[in-house]
């Protein structure tokens, strides 16, 4: 690793380790040693979801704790960690395995976005909750400058159907496996089959519309991961 | 709500509010009020998960991710935090709607156990991170001082199968339903099914093994809700 690297890297999220084996080890896939991210990461998620849940809750006086949620996880979800890991330019500064490296492991984007969270835990390890919130909000700020509340977050059905149609593959099928339980209390199965792919994904509800958008998710989970 | 009832209670959670309308409104249902718990739940419910992630990080220098997010869900869930309620016998201090009091409101786990999350998003706001962690300590030091790690935690079909044999309800079937996927990336689908509560989940994972695992999860937690 490059010292210029690690300097750089630890301008851009506006924080300087007091011990510096914590950064060194935020970039150590599992691949390649055994001091790794994993624990890190595990820390740095719960960090994250903490910090987000607060700016919302302050930033949105007036929103409603399921309106908080889905904001929260339209930030903190895999696609917008990775974009941020290539913000700073984490794939280059990975410590992967071999087989990890051929495999461009360093530009998956699993392995980027908990290369994030773990950076995030070990800020916290280093110095503490209000060193992380600072991070946090020079990372999310435009991210979180956009969120507007009276917009929709667009649903996983008509995330997956864009998702598909720009790479234009073909539109997924919907159909109920199942309605389980007593009337008032259904319980509905649907499955969401992408042929073209060999996917299928299941999701259950209290309604075939909920049933759906969790067999959407699922499918997209699956082409994502 | 008796004077000394909030007394009590906020010597048991080892903390006494700056802002005492902060401890109401974490003890006030949706049904009962506008000013009710559901977003300090939110942001108590962030405030547990990393307090919980750092205790167990810092107790089990050694373990794995994946076991510290076992032992993080065997603490914090819907039963166990109904219990801790229950100690602090937040049922009769609940401000239910009448229609939610009528049903028992104040007994069931899952208004009990976002009420604890409350007030611990409510002492968050109160006086921040530092406050919460000693009332968790308080809260949970029991339970976590009964963790061992090489203990393995109950896998989900042996839950399942303790559970349904405790209240002699027949056994579940699992059915494999689908494997999609290429040779080397298989998706395998389960379906577990308890006729006799007319209830099927289902599961995916990269094995049947963990497709079982992931089924029997989701019918606990069907009949759990």
């Amino acid at each position: 690793m490059q010292e210029h690297k690690l300097v750089t890297l630890q301008r851009k999220i506006g924080y300087v380790f007091e011990n510096q084996k914590l950064i060194l080890q935020a970039l150590t896939h599992r691949s390649a040693n055994k001091s790794h991210n994993e624990r890190l990461e595990f820390l740095g998620d719960a960090v994250l979801g903490l910090i987000i849940a607060e700016i919302l809750y302050q930033k949105f006086p007036k929103q409603p704790e399921g309106k908080l949620t889905r904001m929260r996880a339209s930030l903190v979800n895999r696609t917008t960690l990775a974009s941020i890991a290539r913000e700073l330019s984490l794939g280059e500064m990975l410590k992967l395995g071999s087989g990890e490296m051929k495999s461009g492991g360093n530009r998956r984007d699993s392995i980027l976005s908990d290369t994030v969270e773990a950076i995030l835990g070990a800020i916290y390890l280093d110095s503490g909750l209000a060193a992380v919130q600072e991070s946090v909000n020079i990372l999310f700020r435009s991210r979180v400058d956009k969120l507007d509340p009276s917009v929709q977050i667009k649903d996983s059905k008509t995330q997956l159907q864009e998702y598909l149609q720009s790479r234009q593959i073909p539109l997924p099928e919907y159909q109920v496996v199942s309605i389980s339980g007593k009337d008032h209390a259904q319980t509905f199965q649907v499955k969401c089959s992408i042929s073209s792919l060999g996917i299928e994904a299941n999701g259950k509800g209290q309604s075939r519309r909920i049933a759906e958008q969790e067999a959407a998710k699922q499918a997209l989970e699956g082409i994502q991961l």
